[in-house]
């Protein structure tokens, strides 16, 4: 399987004062963001923190469901939270860590375990893999949209 | 600035047969996921692939924003496109690369000098950044959600 997937952002005017739009390549979800949203507390527009957070969460808890299909033992239900830690230093804004936290109802698991095969969807979790390295090209144009 | 943001997923059942759910921590989206809808095409459900997509493209955008804005040129309007590929290997799916394509609407800018801007811009977005190196915890735990 290669396949591609896409996404889009948009942005008008100033970084202070501007905002722009964030739109899912499926089309499940389009929603508007902006520096303050971004940097400030308590705010009801997405972020890219979040939505990185986002697709780790899915993409790891995917992968935990597998290993536990593997084994036979699938579970009754997984709920992760990925806390993205965003800090400023004097080289920037940086994401120096990622904290995955899951509850599991799993049927004939006990928790030693669970926490080893949790460890190893992890491991062989896409977004984790790409989190570690990825190559990204930029290509810009001038022009009207 | 330091800051957490959070998002989470939840599975039910097998990897194959079984659903889950995306929900980002402000709020902005709440929608079903599943394997099917992330490895066949044309599917309106989110997928973690997308999602970090658009974590770049908005990160890219906003970042491209403030080059601009410190240049007191500010973009009438920036159009980013982030192109997320995912390649089936041995040793499980990756993602190689991400392709950036932007298209600018920037009185007083020229083609060359946008695309230095740009290249600017992803070097110094915060989600770049984590796509090349992070530290991911896990914590796992049993017992009801």
């Amino acid at each position: 399987m290669n396949m591609k997937r896409r996404s889009r952002a948009a942005w008008e005017g100033r970084v202070d004062e501007g905002a722009g739009r964030i739109v899912l390549g499926s089309g499940a979800f389009d929603g508007e963001y902006s520096l303050r949203g971004r940097t400030e507390e308590g705010q009801r527009t997405t972020n890219p923190e979040e939505l990185i957070g986002a697709a780790l969460a899915g993409c790891f808890t995917m992968s935990l469901a597998a290993v536990l299909t593997e084994q036979e033992r699938p579970a009754a239900r997984l709920d992760t939270t990925a806390t993205v830690y965003l800090e400023k230093r004097d080289e920037g804004h940086v994401i120096p860590r990622i904290d995955l936290e899951t509850t599991g109802d799993v049927p004939g698991v006990e928790a030693a375990e669970f926490q080893q095969l949790a460890e190893e969807a992890e491991r062989g979790c896409t977004v984790s893999k790409v989190l570690r390295a990825a190559e990204i090209s930029v290509r810009a144009r001038l022009g009207e949209s």
